[in-house]
């Protein structure tokens, strides 16, 4: 009897949504969820596909890098999810993929400018893209230095993570969060579709303009906050 | 035994073509469908994926906005599928997406060119968009609003819904509607694929022309009026 | 016993290739293949959805445009059909449809270059793109003179119907045609992905060369004509 | 009993993942793979389409380019694999297809450049594309040329096969390989989806910069040589 088999099996069905959004290839991205009253989160393990994975493969991590169960080897990016659930209090599960228009903001290292109420729906400004790594952090713990440069970047920008639940790490790729696993696959899957909208709008248009402040504070709260109106809640 | 179950069973089926189409993921979009005698029409809940919902779940409203009957709040975009009803005479079925390449022209704020004979197949003049909202609408009724935003696009424009059964609103994204609910989602199929043509159009010819006049009419009325001869009645 | 039923067959199985293909969405396209001897060609109806249309609904005409067989109308390009079979003798089936990236070099009213040996493959030279339409021609009987607007641009431009077996339409879209109606299709779904090639190709070098000459002749007679060793003939 | 079964059915598998994989239409590609100690290659037939290909459709051939086994010809692109396999000690398995964006670069005549760690985890370098045929060369033997022409990308680049299992022969298409034909095909979706990627880098900042050099070498070092800690080995 597996004592972590409802986390395990809550991350392995997360990971299973992302082939099948047309978010991955291959190996190209992880989603891990945790147990915060366990103090433990379960990852995706490193390189194997999602067609042969089980649900048995999941490594379970505590909150300091150390593998609890599991008899694989945890993704490569496990340190940057346990920086992340460190300094993000509410979060519940974390993404990472490899998806093709977000990854191309990211190589572009441009943060995705707010063209429209699809966009403000999700988040009330750009979807932030960090700074590019310094050397001295590359040679380091990179994937832990991966966390830190998130951490720096909604510092810096003064982001609060609950409301902006997606980043483009600079050079290389997307990170979405969520309250739980499955809310940030969405975040995810909404995050690649706001950047191949906002592609096409600059294609359309080449000096399209942000929506105005009203529009966007007017999408957001009807979906956020204690005066939303969107759902069956 | 539920008297509106044909009215909903209509709404639901046509709701459930627009993931099948490819026109949204998750909840990004609703279908409703009119009962003219009764002066009631059933429109999709909010929030609800496409993957859970059943036909039970849809919503009927009179054209006051009231809630008649059904158990879940209505979408949240029902007030402006109102306005149109009340505007709009001739029309049975209404849908609004965000998909894709129509989303990012009403992001770019511009209608959509009349470049070929596709286009002309389905309405005699360039796809309109509307102006951006103003920031008093914004705040006040704003579903309603924005069913106002398209009158006034209809009205400035000198545009008539019984020809013109599509429009952009800027900053948002695409309505469609037709004499019932499945040709409003054609429409809405139609536009996506018509927004598509017409930016890779521009993308191989940055000062392509319009179609020619005598083009559109003939194609125009192909399908449309009475000299029509395209189909079988 | 309907003494057409084979052609009208094999005309309906090349017809269903085209969603399957992704080539039309709803009734956006037609296929019609003949039988020489008998002096007829099968079509498809007019403005019927491939998912409702079954092979018994395909209409027989002779090369006078008489419907010989069939009680529903046929396609409304049916005209355009007739000339091509009039004027090209080796060709055994057509196809027309509203491709995306086809149609948008359609509109663009530009030739496809000969960017590349997949090009190449098929045929030796740019894909050639109509005049637009005159006005006389459009109020004239119109679908047969889109066919002699193809007739007329092969003229002028000197090309051989057998050897370039697909053409854009300017303002309008793709027809191809070959030895059969499967080669039809076949070139069809050539031409729309050569047409996506070619724009993705001047998107990544806007001044991309055409390819040389030497290669030109090599891969086109790789796969055509009395030295071809392309295939298992 | 056929003495190369084996390496006949590992040879349909790899081909046929390429149809799902969405990397060729049609006949438009082929993979072979080799039995080093038999001195033997299996490849695909000549225009022969996957969905009525058998495994007992494969043919063998031997280094020398004579054909060993098989009842069908050889793809008319072997003599270009003969080649790879003869320079390249190390792999087992080559790939050619006309992928779309893979293509569209090709035709460009460009090489990819590097600029993330999506790239960066497959190859340290840029993706690296040949120079164009001279004439005498496509007179010659072309295939063999092809092949050859590959070798001289690799010799005048200083490019190493084991580090580099992709290119991109100019005005043609890609060809990748890997240590067997499944890797090849791996190699070959990857180009085909960092190629992608790239086009819309540059589509998003036409003055996108590569990736710089401590992340491509850290990138490149998880995944391959001594120190390497992606995976489960």
């Amino acid at each position: 009897m597996d004592k972590y088999k409802s986390l395990k099996q809550e991350c392995y069905e997360a990971n299973m949504q992302l082939p099948k959004l047309g978010l991955v290839i291959y190996t190209f991205g992880n989603v891990s969820c945790i147990d915060r009253s366990a103090g433990v989160y379960a990852i995706k393990p490193s390189g194997v596909n999602y067609d042969k994975m089980t649900w048995q493969d999941i490594v379970i991590l505590d909150l300091d890098d150390k593998v609890i169960n599991g008899s694989m080897r945890p993704s490569s990016d496990a340190k940057t999810h346990t920086v992340l659930y460190n300094a993000f209090d509410n979060i519940g599960g974390i993404v990472h993929t490899h998806s093709t228009c977000a990854t191309a903001w990211s190589q572009a290292g441009r943060s995705v400018p707010l063209y429209g109420t699809t966009h403000a729906d999700h988040l009330a400004c750009d979807i932030p893209c960090t700074e590019i790594m310094e050397d001295e952090s590359i040679k380091g713990d990179y994937e832990k230095e991966t966390g830190y440069q998130i951490l720096n970047a909604f510092k810096t920008q003064n982001l609060n993570p609950d409301e902006v639940q997606m980043v483009l790490v600079a050079g290389h790729g997307p990170f979405s969060w969520g309250t739980d696993a499955i809310k940030a696959v969405y975040n995810s899957k909404v995050l690649e579709e706001l950047c191949q909208m906002a592609l096409l709008t600059e294609n359309i248009s080449p000096d399209a303009k942000r929506l105005k402040t009203a529009l966007i504070r007017k999408h957001y709260n009807r979906k956020h906050g204690k005066n939303a109106y969107y759902g069956q809640n």
